[in-house]
């Protein structure tokens, strides 16, 4: 069998959705991709969390061919394969319907940074991926998600790497990561920001955003090249 | 004992409602059908999920008459009886007071399709059934319930099976599906969908409904004769 | 030992709270009465719900006397003896600071009833009782809580049978009912009805109370002479 | 091994935050203080909670020295340092992004008493700390936040035994108390409060705090020189 530890941590991140309360029935999977070559791991579509196992992921490669699985992956499979092409530095994806997230998606809002918990996670505004045409929808509709947030990153001139999530106008969050573990850690993150602007803007509708100096020192004390958050650069 | 296999797929549709977090105390029930017999087995009245088995459950006929059981069947059985007597493409039905179904329920508001995780079960807008006339009550209440529904989707012309919920005024929602598990998953993902939409119009109040073409895209992914979510047509 | 299976059901009733989600850290009590005996079981002060076992209970006389137990009984026991005392025909007291109702103690507004969930176990709109004086809380704080339930049901001429609940502004609920987990459990109806209200009230600013034939139905088909709910009357 | 008492509650502290649903991830830390000795215990960095031991713990001094530990403190641990230095009477400190709570923090609102749930812990009103200025950040950004926090309470004359909690702006509240176990109640009692208040305010947007005499009341039956809650002066 293909991938044995990718696959241990791919199972390990999509059980991970249903214990963070990130989904509710099959409604989110998550991926891992093996960079040398060129493969990704990813859960087979409308499998409950609970019957998943690591035999049971299916193995995709770039061009979306399966290469090994009895299941069929995820209907968002092609979204993943477009975002691990054209997003080379990232190396997990996570995809649900959080609820709070989603209210943002449904309503085609951004999310700006209103404090630390979102400057230790994503560094900016969190923008949204505007909805498919007809014919996008008709001809390839996974695929086309997955260049519409490419064209909107590009658009943007946002790094992917710093922004690790968006919102799809009318449909959910997608956010990725360094592995599956940190997208779905990405997904969390994003979910809980969305519900903390909601209050943030219940009690104060006109609050600004965090300031600069402060959001880069977030951001960068986990993430920065001096980063100093958990036990990087403890040798001990 | 009459439909064990039944009987087994009824009690777990109900316990579901206490794992998922759809009722409090007894405040719901779910049953399922046995066309070829023309009976329906359906939770007890008052009894509590925990204690629960195969063999509480009641069996009755679409007369309403009890067939096999100690116990009292729910007091919500007449509106069971009349769905399946009217609606004949359903197998199973659920009855909850989950709270954000229910918050609409009380304020007589239908549901708009807002997005992707709606359109995967729902064909529209989810519409409100009017609550019943004192001479309705007076005369047999929880059958007339089921009539306001029937009535209701005849008279907006919609077809259960595209459209498997509605709210009772004043009351709380019914869904119903292919069978009693899928009648509850219904239950959670309008429960959810419900939840997503109140946050969706804090955000944007008057955010449009999810265009058309996506609608029909992740309806028909999912329920159309192509459909490709999940292992269908995986003969692997 | 006194009341063994008094104790019993006071003890269940107290864990209930917790597995309800009605309590955090200790802010919650529970008591049943032995009519016959004019002595009734409440919670321990201050005591985790973790920790607490039937022994630990305290029994208490309806002077207010500790007559079993070598634990200080709840701070709010005085409430309790009042309402035994004025209350008659009520078996057990409940008092949480539940997160919605007590949104509604501290805004002191009245639940008005929206629908049937409510129907089910409140007859009514559930009553606001004034804040004391303050000659009222330094003489007797807890005492003349209970006298201040007592005061707006008699003004109001509201039957505690009937309306098993009240919030007390800037404080929390109380609920009673035939015993305590009948008490904890009309905790639980009002806890919901009260969140549900707030949804309905987002939904529709003005929706009008539940039709009062509706109302009297959902009451009297749980509680009134012929009721039909649960297991009532099945001497199967 | 320094502190085997010690420590063994700091892990029960932390590991609470987890089990009373204050922090997602890794996002909060409780510290322990030994008076006598003049140095504290807090959890190591970014380790999640499932994973933490009492040996795991690291103890550091007032000058802010590793004493024991092999693990990178928290990053927050200048922080807890300064206000151990400057509010002697403090023995434990806990620090969450709790939701509600960092509502209120991100929006930079104070929280009014608007209950005795909020005055059974909180002596008034809970106080908004400003944000740092760029060189503040830049300088000593964790040790700041410390000085911003009692720059706050002595500006505002503000007993911090009376008042263990604040909410620092655009980030998260820090709370404090007797020990590390009552750092955390204390941030459970601050999160449900804030939630309280959200409601509240819907419910009622103009409701005015509650009386002072109720309010000296509750806070002294649980924390005055004649304290009654609980088992306190209890010897039997």
């Amino acid at each position: 069998m293909l991938f044995p530890e990718l696959r241990q941590q791919v199972l390990e991140a999509n059980l991970m959705l249903e214990s963070e309360g990130l989904v509710r029935l099959t409604w989110g999977n998550v991926s891992g991709i093996d960079r040398d070559q060129g493969m990704f791991v990813i859960k087979p579509s409308g499998v409950s969390y609970a019957d998943l196992t690591a035999e049971k992921l299916v193995v995709v490669d770039l061009d979306g061919k399966v290469v090994e699985g009895d299941l069929n992956p995820s209907s968002d499979t092609p979204t993943h394969r477009i975002l691990y092409q054209e997003f080379e530095a990232i190396g997990g994806i996570c995809h649900t319907h959080s609820v709070h997230a989603t209210q943002f998606s449904q309503a085609g809002r951004e999310l700006p940074c209103h404090g630390t918990t979102h400057a230790d996670h994503f560094f900016g505004t969190v923008p949204v991926v505007r909805e498919l045409a007809e014919k996008e929808v008709t001809e390839d509709y996974e695929a086309n998600t997955g260049l519409a947030i490419v064209e909107t990153f590009r658009n943007l001139e946002i790094d992917p790497v710093k922004m690790p999530a968006c919102f799809q106008a009318f449909h959910a969050p997608f956010t990725w990561g360094k592995n599956a573990l940190d997208a779905v850690k990405n997904s969390v993150a994003l979910e809980v920001c969305c519900e903390m602007a909601l209050g943030t803007w219940q009690l104060h509708p006109d609050q600004i955003a965090l300031p600069d100096h402060i959001l880069r020192k977030h951001f960068l004390r986990k993430h920065g090249p001096g980063a100093y958050y958990g036990q990087q650069g403890n040798e001990k």
